[in-house]
């Protein structure tokens, strides 16, 4: 099983994250721009993720809302800049409970060997809003996240 | 007449740039997204620019062309990131000669007395991608696209 590897140095407004998966590139970027893949991995375990709008393509938008059994609900959205495609992913991103906080996430997919890496590198609008994050927990969805995106992935790839 | 102050820290991914003019808000806003406004003033002072997509919107996606006398062409495309108004705008720039260099730029705009102070405050997916935009000569084209902007909104404000 990989381990997610998340890097935020100190003093940069930047959170790196990076995975390697047992499966072709073309399932990973499935897995991310299809509503329903993403709704099955995406964020902390203990939320329901409902995709309310994906436009895969250059300023399309999409948003999607979490929520808990408690009915809390958390709600983003952003744009693709750029064509979305297995080469890669460039998107704003931002949390409605903190408006106004933009990032922008560049995701790329590299396959070596039948395995991908994905990598996620996220720049924030200022080094405050970058600890902010950090300091929201979202290591914990992070890291529950992709292991589920691991376990579907498993499942989804064609027998080897 | 105002001065631009642009700022760029050692070490960090951001540029800043600050211009006070003798305008009210709303109308250094449109000169911003309208396109037959925005053509009047942006860039450097060789070059001619088209603006060949404005849709003022979030999602919405722009794109202008800068020619110069001899026909060298360099062209920018971007997208909104949420609703785009006085109270600010948030976008993304790439270059298309240097593609895949995308960056995210937020611009406000704050009246007092009738004055306005614009600041945009631009992040970049790395240091190195901030450095070579500085190294370019961008700020030249800033200074002489931010006078000729004191210029038309001077001609467009309201008599006082």
């Amino acid at each position: 099983m990989g381990t997610t590897r998340i890097t935020a140095e100190p003093g940069l407004p930047f959170i790196d994250i990076e995975r390697e998966f047992d499966a072709p590139r073309g399932l990973l970027y499935r897995a991310f721009v299809e509503p329903e893949l993403l709704m099955e991995w995406l964020g902390p375990a203990k939320y329901a993720t409902t995709v309310e709008r994906m436009e895969v393509r250059h300023g399309g938008s999409w948003r999607f809302v979490q929520r808990d059994a408690d009915g809390a609900e958390h709600a983003f959205r952003g744009v693709f800049h750029g064509e979305p495609s297995v080469e890669g992913i460039t998107q704003t991103w931002e949390y409605e409970g903190w408006p106004g906080s933009v990032s922008l996430e560049r995701v790329t997919f590299e396959e070596r060997d039948g395995r991908t890496t994905v990598r996620a590198h996220t720049a924030y609008q200022s080094v405050e809003d970058r600890d902010a994050m950090i300091a929201s927990g979202m290591e914990g969805g992070v890291n529950e996240g992709y292991a589920r995106l691991d376990g579907l992935v498993a499942r989804l790839k064609p027998a080897g």
